[in-house]
């Protein structure tokens, strides 16, 4: 395998399964100096741990952080930061009456084809509570972007098929589903408690917005910053697109209308989403996942079971309805990740002659 | 920069600019006794050419490939393989009216922020031809994939806001925009003419099918076999979204309606796209990638000078309408390389204690 | 940073600092179906653990091996698996009284040159405590060899300038030394005690010979056999010179003497250590790396403290007296980490059109 | 295979056979704006081409190197840069009465057994013409070093088991053998003469120092300093043997002995060889490497053919008596390789928080 670790210079290496003694990180190549405690990392675990949402799964991790190596006296030393949470809540015996069946939109079927093994236990790797090691190694990508004056937000532009049509930043961290227009977040909860209802799930898009990043950031041809971006967000469990910028809808532009006229005072438009040929413009970086719905639902889908016959499945144990919001933090996770190392490369390449 | 090498096992290395002496691709990890001349890099090579359709530049390249290492009496060694093709038709004059301007949507104003260099003659790395490479390199990869029995195609399923409601493969050789659906390729004509008139430019979307892709490919965190194709897509020039299977539409979904039920004869619908938990299923990869309209037009925009004054630019040289249907070579080719490079990786993978 | 990774398809990523809190390693790319329990990890850690010989610290760890993830019912699944080993003798303490000086010999001074922090407790991960991640690691890399047919051993050929002038393995584990000649094994005894009473310490030379390797690894010409057997095994702590069979005596011989003959049953002999052209021969691999003295020894030396003043140190904590015999075990840990690697990668290579 | 490329951020992939077309080189993320012409190259291909001393083979080429991309008006411009140098004297031929004997000290056993082709036509990759790749791409490795005031220099310090006693550089650049003792280099040539008229050939010892090399390179715990230099070096063809600083003699030395004195002026002697715990000290780099005889002798030698038959073989065709001093300008250039790559990637780490 060995696909656990992403980043050339900024690297993290993620382990742990969600029904595993424990689950967690190492960062190596984080630079030394940079103030980090277990505190940094606990905010940004609260921020991704169930509970929070209606949308969420009723399992309560105190998702407690512990850096075992890499810091001194409350600052990194350069050397590998290993972080560890404990796995306290996991309950395997809840999905012994499916251990036999395959479920549909889930990872259990080509795990055991790659693998040859079967652990009926829950999602292993691919649960998303392998989501904790990435989000505890950003958050000190967080901290040294914030001293290089860059930020990320991840907020809910859709869920269920409903649209934000604002992006009203102050209302986003007003309601549950960190939608930034309070009207569609209203008609956000109503589609998830109706769905809840049916024993169904949902999905939507979540629109990333990185501002304050430097002109200069990306690796041409292979490495660029939306190429690199776009691999680390489609690499998150639940996403099936990605799009920067106009993305999709750039398709469906002339050039003329596409183009971002360039002014003595930067862009005059942001089609682009901040990347031209690959590498930072210095306008924000606007990029948009599609989450699809949880595949474990507890209304009645067709399967196989392990032996190749016809079954029923009806999936219990404790499921959010959506990823959403849970998979923002992720996100922002994920182009912290990306850009940090961004960061560290162009350090290097942008010594001259 | 060190960013111009893809691929773990089997890996490319591009290199060469629109306005220098050649281009070229060494490929390093191919398995060795795969027959392979430069005949079978000239017929992709070939598909890529500019002239074919109405869409592209009267740019002519005989665009002849060299191998230049790394086979011996017709088959490959193990060695590195070394594919020259020499620039042949660059005229840098033609730019001598806009050296002192910024192109809008272009790459000249950032790679110029990286690099700290001005190289007015035309694209550079940011251009086209450096797609030569990929795709001569993927003449390799097709070869060895197509003895797995696994074979890729990238239809035009919508152009300048027409969109293919058919996938009709054979009609798609038949028409010069390569769209699955004779009719919308008729309407893709018109739509084409009119906007060429104008001095405009247009985008589209390219879907690209990979059929007998086994199930197993893929390296679970983060260089998951969507990943790795996302960002690979991501990574061509004119490339603004890429989906997997229902991709976008998948967050419009419930769980019910987005999950490919399992029975005994496989799947019952594809809008996985052949991916679960970023390990290949069994069923055809489903890829659809959002490419932007050309930046460089004919009809007059606003820019500035490389003093900062605002200006206007009319870019003549010689250039496409639109990337479709060329760069519907390279996206096939960036497929190829991403499964040729998890093929060998899940050979090693698949050995078991 | 980002250099505590090792492997390319088994990949080992290391840990932890002689005075934090835990030391440890995630294993990435193992095949799954191996069986891997904290047992199997646990013979490994013993026999790096101090105590085991007079050379050694009287530092007492119990050293207990945790694996967090990647097993399952007692095999591995092909995730990353995380060891973890906790540090429960670390005494800061007894270094006070040198917390501002730079020990001779010693990476303090390089660490906080390359670092700018100054962490004054101990090696951190300049100390042979780093090492437990590599073991633990290696103890499933050695499982997987075992099942190969290939064994490595590393034997104490010289210490203190007393040779071994036998290759008597039985012989090996009945001294402290690990030494396959019972006469030098006492000289070494002699040499060891004399040493010890003034205060200083003493180097020497381990020959590792691994048996059973298959012809074919090795990954010309950058990641060559030898090559990667090189820089692993300079990469340990007090290694200063590596060589490959004859190694630094071929310089002084003849081709006609230094050529293996070749015969219809194998090479006549083995100057070459096993490896041809970077690839594996099929004869026996034979290196032998020279291990400096321990730096820290009570012996008073002349130094400087850190404001550049000149100054006499004596080092007192807990010290060896020679890194041998507990390096011999890194020493076969690096080698069966190279090794297994390569085995992984030979096995996508040895694909053939 | 995939073992082609070396380094991080300056990475270069070599390519080609020492009877195919041309052999060259793609070096990715150099800086831009550094100085760089055919010119810069020629020099140091001129330094390792044959025929300049009396231990080397009568084969002759212009070694024209053409620098195809990567550079604009005599300057990098931070684009992958593409050197290749044809091959115009390959003598296949002169092959033919050996290609059914396997050569013994020689690859051509070990390239067939891992890649299942017999290239008969001679060293293919395992030839010395492949450093031809190297020693170009180092070319720009040592105008960089330059500029940061580092140089290096490979002497002979033994040949034919005639050692240098002193270290004269001026000396070195007056006879064939590159050797920094005149008296010396006369024992030398005798010996080469007495060995060639023997159809013999000899090994023997480079010592590379390089001076001016800043501390705090090198990235533990895997990719320090000494053990990238170790791999690199160990990675040349005909290298056994690699040592820093006091090397195999430290191993017969007390720590009292051994430790290099810290004084406000810096270290009081260099039994280190510039590297502590993997991080360079300041003080020069020392390195000495063994390098065996030539393997191709004309003494009839003992073998087998490739149907196991027992053979006599006498190698004709044109080969060097010793590597030496051919090897030594490669040896500096793997060196200035690694040097260059650990500098880029020390201005990453070295930003702090």
């Amino acid at each position: 395998m060995a696909g656990n670790t992403l980043g050339v210079l900024f690297r993290i290496t993620t382990w742990g399964e969600s029904h595993g003694d424990a689950v967690g990180v190492v960062i190596d190549g984080a630079p030394s100096g940079i103030p980090f405690t277990a505190d940094h990392v606990q905010i940004w675990l609260d921020r991704r741990k169930p509970g929070g949402a209606k949308t969420s799964t009723a399992r309560k991790e105190p998702d407690a952080a512990r850096i075992l190596s890499g810091t001194f006296e409350g600052r990194t030393t350069g050397t590998p930061i290993s972080i560890m949470v404990e796995n306290r809540d996991a309950k395997s015996s809840s999905y012994t009456d499916i251990m036999n069946l395959y479920r549909p939109g889930h990872g259990d079927i080509t795990y055991e084809k790659k693998y040859g093994i079967r652990d009926y236990r829950g999602g292993g790797r691919a649960s998303a509570r392998e989501t904790v090691g990435r989000v505890a190694a950003a958050s000190l990508a967080h901290e040294i972007l914030k001293r290089e004056g860059i930020s990320i937000v991840a907020a809910t532009v859709a869920l269920g098929g409903v649209k934000a049509s604002k992006r009203d930043y102050e209302a986003m961290d007003q309601n549950p589903y960190l939608c930034p227009d309070a009207d569609a977040a209203r008609a956000m909860d109503l589609r998830v408690d109706a769905v809840r209802r049916q024993g169904d799930s949902l999905g939507g898009v979540v629109e990333i917005i990185a501002t304050g990043v430097p002109a200069g950031l990306g690796e041409p041809v292979f490495e660029k910053l939306d190429a690199a971006l776009a691999g680390a967000l489609m690499g998150i469990g639940a996403v099936k697109g990605v799009e920067m910028g106009a993305g999709f809808e750039a398709a469906r532009m002339t050039g003329f209308e596409n183009n971002d006229p360039i002014t003595p005072s930067g862009f005059a438009s942001n089609h682009a989403g901040g990347v031209l040929a690959g590498i930072s413009s210095g306008a924000p970086l606007v990029m948009r996942v599609a989450v699809k719905p949880i595949p474990s639902i507890t209304k009645a889908q067709e399967t196989i079971d392990i032996s190749g016959e016809p079954a029923m499945i009806e999936t219990r144990g404790r499921h959010d309805v959506a990823a959403i919001p849970r998979v923002n933090v992720v996100c922002e996770a994920m182009v912290a990740l990306v850009l940090v190392d961004h960061l560290l490369r162009q350090r290097a390449t942008a010594w001259r002659g």
